[in-house]
């Protein structure tokens, strides 16, 4: 990447103030700041300008003006990735274009499933705007009160509903895409089936905006469900969630929609630190599992299909004590502890963190290797597992040793995570399940994907991004 | 494309022979019959010769030789695509490279719903392998007995369960490749989640063997349905059709596994010609859907839900008759009639058939202007249109006016789909929804893709196959 002269620079961002308006960029230090920095504040960078385009139209004349200007540009959505992909880099070359003003939804559509969006509406405003003609949009993630649609389709999302109904991939029809060259590619297809032509859709979901700038996307809906069973269940390993979980699926016809494993440790620190978290069964358990099955009648015989399969888990020895939701204040009373272990962790000193993937059927495997890893390199490490083992997803989180300095144990989060991924590797696993790549681990790219893959994603990005102004530094080294 | 010298090739001819052994090719005329033409006979070609590695290592090395010494090949699975693209052009520059030796299923997995095939595998024995571990494998279609997995993938195949389970790309989890300078790309992952670079499966599963050739694939499993709901029903119209559909969603929690439509005029010519073909209800009626909800569990709720909606869809006149199967064999005479439809056109004279696809919502609009359409354009024409109307999936199917002249009607072939198409694009809807492009509708691509679209898809096709010597003039012209 070269740099520009300023005057180029500013002649630029004259030509992008002409297209988007005065209210449409930022080049105040103080009104680009929340544009630059992660809310956690692990990555940081510097912009010459925020833009703000309201339309599709606004967004291809800014990309064309970079495009001939060669500036480089960050697409920004809610900036909730964790992994730096919609953060600057420090020098400063980059415009950051955040799509928050467009936040449309365009078009509702029941009877076919399906909504027209933005890229900048916020997903819980999706959620709703379903709900509102009785449809489901299931995506569910921590973040998603702030979270949109553009970055969430341009990270591939995941979040607790995946088992169910898929990543966010899983829910896209068509998408609108700005073009490196400021062409737009009018992909907003509302058909369940078209085959004519390579699926440049997916190319550009879960790009992490280095390929094109998604400007709006047609999301698939599904019936919302009518019943909803939420347990909380003991278990004595991982391994015996997993079994659990097959009997679960198979018992109910796949009405499994969520599946979290926790350890014991997330849940004592989650009790300790977090106001309001219970413990909802007498007996400690090294492992616990929060599920919830969903059915689109109201009937007994559903309850009853759930108790029975935790019954026979019983006897089985794949679970030794449960409870389930009897009201829906008590449902959202055990979804609280789920979010309570997150944000306990923050409170017993540092915290190395690992979006980490391996096959449902290597969970169990992964978790003992990696525990015994761990220890290994650092005794007294404390592992707090958790996360959605339905899609073989844990957040292998690992806090500091009791008593440790902070900052000397953050210092070996790299070294930390190494040993981690070796596990990974030995179970071909994936060392970013859902979060992505941006600028925490595209270094690892090459080693993770080898020779062939990653000459294929090169020519990828080099046909799609020929002068790498899209997203520069980020997924790929 | 240039040709190479006789001398040239048979040098090639015999390097591949010493890969593949005698065995692995074919070279004399009637041994090639079979692989040089699709069942129908409308596609037909010529070729040096069909070779039949016998794995992996074996398509690589083909591969390669054919790579230096720049001859072109055509991959072939079942050949049952109906739309040319696994059949040579008549030139006969290229070899065919038939999958059908590789035919092993490497792994299953039961408690990560996963199962490993090889290219060459038959949909049915897929669906075997995966029903011993009880397990499903959803993909179900006409041609299941002789469609081959890598073939299914390559066209991204749909069939009857899209509705409830998606296309063939939404039960892929990975795959490995042979690409076309022979190196191979291992993406056989087991993986759910997996948020690691650009999404290059997606790419080549749909391509029709024009980027790379897929020699095998991780396949996603799911429960097996414990009951199942198969229903006939008289409906008075498309609309009403698509009405019930979106009730029977929402009401019994998407538990619609298939929801075909089909005209009395195809039930008619079904009892006229397909012995064996029964009219389930007492009266005639204009439109009929044959449709299957299955669930998880047993229940008799599951049963009296579907009753229940039925009886409201009454009460609504989305509805005027309707049995329900009391028994597998009844379930088996229902969908008789649907395979029987497919079957009696054959006796009826010319039949023109359309694959497309519109929004779900615009199924009922369709219908009424592409009949309006044609029978403009040619008086006493017979539609029969048919299919998944729950994808918005229209088999627009047209039968000669009785007594023309079969041959002449025919030949308006071209003509009459035109005037489909018209309508089609009017509804922003796709002329192949579930076949392909392959050699037939080629020639519609830069109309149907335009200027943007067509760009890119170019530029893909010439970044994974820079000499153009896979599948060469299939998809793109």
């Amino acid at each position: 990447m070269t740099s520009i002269s300023a005057a180029a620079l500013q002649n630029a961002l004259d030509q992008i103030r002409a297209v988007v308006g005065p209210t449409g960029i930022l080049t105040e230090a103080s009104d680009m700041a929340p544009y630059l920095a992660e809310w956690r504040g692990r990555f940081k960078g510097n912009s010459p300008a925020v833009v703000r385009p309201a339309n599709t139209e606004e967004v291809a004349a800014v990309v064309r003006i970079c495009a001939d200007a060669g500036i480089p540009i960050v697409p920004q959505g809610g900036n909730t990735s964790l992994v730096g992909g919609s953060i600057p880099y420090e020098e400063g070359r980059e415009i950051v274009l955040s799509l928050s003003r467009m936040n449309r939804v365009r078009e509702i559509d029941p009877l076919n499933y399906t909504m027209t969006v933005e890229a900048g509406v916020v997903l819980t405003s999706v959620q709703n705007a379903a709900a509102e003609v009785d449809r489901l949009f299931p995506l569910s993630l921590g973040a998603e009160g702030t979270a949109q649609m553009g970055g969430l389709i341009s990270t591939n999302a995941g979040g607790i509903n995946v088992l169910r109904y898929g990543n966010t991939r899983d829910l896209v029809l068509g998408l609108e895409v700005v073009l490196a060259d400021g062409r737009v590619w009018d992909g907003l297809r509302r058909l369940r089936k078209n085959n004519t032509g390579y699926d440049l859709k997916n190319l550009f979901i879960g790009a992490e905006g280095t390929l094109g700038i998604v400007t709006a996307a047609v999301l698939k809906l599904f019936p919302r469900p009518r019943q909803s069973i939420t347990a909380f269940v003991a278990v004595p390993s991982p391994a015996a969630a997993v079994e659990l979980l097959a009997r679960l699926r198979a018992a109910s016809g796949d009405a499994v929609s969520a599946f979290e494993l926790m350890s014991r440790r997330c849940l004592d620190f989650a009790l300790k630190h977090v106001a309001g978290t219970i413990d909802p069964l007498s007996d400690p358990s090294p492992w616990y599992v929060i599920t919830e099955l969903t059915a689109g009648t109201q009937s007994d015989a559903f309850q009853e299909t759930v108790e029975t399969a935790l019954g026979e888990a019983f006897e089985a020895e794949l679970a030794t004590d449960a409870t389930l939701a009897q009201s829906e204040t008590q449902a959202k009373q055990l979804w609280f502890i789920r979010e309570a272990i997150v944000e306990a962790q923050k409170f017993e000193g540092g915290s190395i963190k690992n979006d980490v993937s391996v096959p449902v059927s290597r969970v169990a495997e992964f978790i003992d290797l990696a525990e015994a890893a761990v220890a290994k390199a650092c005794p007294g490490i404390r592992p707090t597992p958790f996360g959605h083992v339905g899609d073989g997803n844990i957040h292998f989180n690992l806090s500091q040793p009791e008593g440790a300095d902070s900052a000397a144990y953050l210092a070996r989060w790299d070294e930390i995570c190494h040993v981690v991924n070796a596990v990974i590797f030995a179970l071909d696993g994936s060392i970013s399940a859902e979060h992505g790549v941006g600028r925490f681990k595209k270094d690892e790219m090459p080693t993770i994907k080898g020779p062939v893959e990653f000459d294929l994603l090169r020519a990828v990005k080099a046909t799609l991004d020929p002068n790498g102004l899209l997203n520069p530094g980020k997924m790929l080294p």
